[in-house]
């Protein structure tokens, strides 16, 4: 059984660390100075473990096996969110990392190969998931043309030239190369934490579905205009999401989770009736019997809303993604392995995030294994993972390449 | 008695129309260019009626009367909100120069002073009813120092210096000149026109308490984070805001008005769970019993919210005035002169929308007409008053004004 380095996992994750440190987390934006300086140190890391590296024309770092006999491809990505946690994304580039460089050493493992990705913007600094996406064929370049960062605007071809990799190649799958896709991460939540647990195993990364929610009603002035009289769209939408609130717990399933991220009034003066009011509402679920049972009561919600309310509201959908199911057989991998490094302590669970792994999965059998958080806290600098927990998920994680390999 | 001219109202409103005109309104803010016109020719047209006009340091339009008998103050404000109507401040101005005429060419009224105002800014472009607070005493040249235009953030002493008003002397009110103030206005609701009276009659102008309401929770990822774990600030807010759309009516009075006219979520996005939310949310009333009632109710929903909830909310007082109380002679004054031109059509109101009458109500007798708004619209470029109704209106309140002195 290949067997992991502890030191080297944790000395190559806190060296990432340091490229834009930020208090115990980092600030590293995709395409900035710091995580230009990343992506070139982890791609002379996987030359030194003897793979073929190579940093691709959307940004992504590639390194490639010159084994001879079944390969399988890992990995995450390393830019991270604004002043963020140091774990979300380096984690996985450095499992998948350390899983190749097990198993070169392993004279059992000689034959397997290991891939190893590093994603480029996860983090959706100009795009979403730019660097699986453009993998798998679905980033063009129409799209690359118009991306901008969402928070200074800079056009992507500008960042991109920046970096140095204007002209450059985009990485594509090759056809049959790969027994399947392999991500690790942190979970991101507190299941593994409050449960005990050391290892999760992802059944599923959840569909999103995402909605606009608008209700138009008039514009007034908030002296004059009678309660009776009023058609304040403002209200209208509070009501609507109490309504919301009061009765998802009882079509939702037990991991389904609902959110209003924003919520704007026009013109939002403190004595104007609100005219129009807009809220951002989303819904997450890996089974879609489930995400058809929330949308249902979301259109019954509405309906009643505007059969009795002044301002009527009208639902736009933004997007409807599928859940992206892990391939159960890869699942029993990682099982097994978590079997012997630490058993009774792995559960599955459905991923609540997106992840890289989602579009990989159209591809190939896709899997994903999580560690836990401190707290559960993520997206935010104090994320963390204790080493005891890194150094044995790292174990399991390449335990569970050499067994889906050799499956 | 008196008689107007309604040929010379129409007129003289339609002329002001003219200055900025937008579709059937006007967009005529405080120091454009327009205004300045509208100003300077309100002036002559004062200087026409026998008045001594002078435009002061704050942008202020005065007529004074040279009669040397017993005098009333009247007026109005000339700028408007942005593109919005044309007699929301227009209608009170040139109805204190037609009574000022009117008076004046009626022997038996000689002796009677009619002085007209028209007070810079009451829309607040640049600060907070500046002309009628000036006149008072209630505005320091600090105050003007630091006042910006609220759109474009122009210094209030540029827009000064620009409308070539820098260094001219502020009108400050002369003790015992005036009887008292009496100023017409546009209803701005539509308690007239669905009532199918004529003229109303203001009790006092309500009080506006403000406040700030901000829930603090936990930022935190919209995915992995289960909904019992959440401490989602946004959602703390919409079901305290549901809750007082609940229970206010219950303790409201009649005529009571609250209104929520901002959100914000904080950080906003559709993917995280806001960490902090804030809304801006006002009562109105004439009666302080009344609102003191309403936040006694504020208070105790607050106190259930944060008992059980896991975002605690917090109430900053933004400001809580005191209503302004009409003279009771006055407002008989006004409802015997509509007795004589509208029998059984005036009817007693308070006014929900502040005016400058509020601040002049602070130093002597006040009182407040209003004459009614198609479809109650206000601060939209389609308010209007039938040619009827602002004609009547004028009647009215100029043989009102003539009842006041008389008095």
């Amino acid at each position: 059984m290949p067997t992991i380095d502890p030191a080297r996992v944790l000395s190559d994750l806190r060296t990432l660390r340091s490229f834009g440190a930020y208090k115990t987390g980092v600030h590293r934006p995709t395409f900035s100075k710091v995580d230009m300086e990343a992506r070139h140190w982890f791609a002379a890391r996987l030359a030194e473990a003897g793979l073929e590296p190579k940093i691709d024309g959307i940004g992504s770092v590639f390194g490639y096996s010159r084994a001879s006999g079944p390969k399988l491809l890992t990995g995450s990505h390393l830019e991270s969110q604004n002043y963020a946690g140091w774990l979300d994304g380096p984690l996985g580039c450095v499992y998948g990392l350390e899983a190749a460089r097990a198993l070169g050493e392993d004279a059992a493992c000689a034959d397997l190969g290991v891939d190893v990705a590093a994603w480029c913007d996860e983090e959706g600094h100009f795009g979403s998931f730019l660097g699986s996406r453009s993998f798998v064929g679905l980033l063009s370049e129409e799209e690359i043309d118009a991306g901008k960062n969402r928070y200074d605007g800079t056009p992507l071809r500008d960042a991109l030239a920046a970096a140095g990799l204007a002209g450059r190649p985009r990485e594509r799958l090759q056809a049959g190369r790969y027994r399947g896709y392999f991500e690790a991460h942190i979970e991101q939540g507190d299941t593994l934490e409050t449960t005990g647990l050391k290892i999760g195993v992802v059944t599923a990364i959840v569909a999103i579905w995402q909605y606009r929610l608008t209700a138009t009603g008039e514009q007034n002035h908030a002296g004059t205009t009678s309660m009776a009289r009023r058609r304040d769209a403002g209200l209208a939408l509070v009501r609507l999401l109490a309504a919301i609130d009061r009765r998802f717990p009882e079509v939702a399933g037990p991991r389904s989770v609902w959110t209003c991220g924003r919520i704007s009034l026009d013109p939002g003066a403190p004595s104007i009736i609100p005219g129009r009011a807009e809220a951002l509402f989303q819904l997450r679920d890996a089974d879609p019997a489930v995400l058809d049972r929330m949308q249902a009561e979301l259109h019954r919600l509405i309906e009643e809303a505007n059969a009795s309310g002044p301002c009527p509201i009208a639902l736009e959908v933004l997007g409807q993604s599928t859940p992206a199911v892990m391939d159960e057989s890869f699942q029993q991998a990682i099982e097994a392995a978590a079997a012997v490094h630490c058993p009774g302590e792995a559960m599955r669970m459905p991923s609540g995030a997106g992840h890289d792994a989602q579009y990989l999965a159209r591809e190939m059998p896709a899997a994903m294994l999580f560690v836990p958080s401190i707290g559960g806290i993520s997206h935010h600098w104090t994320e963390n993972t204790s080493d005891e927990d890194i150094v044995l998920g790292a174990q399991v994680y390449c335990d569970a390449v050499a067994r889906m390999l050799r499956s």
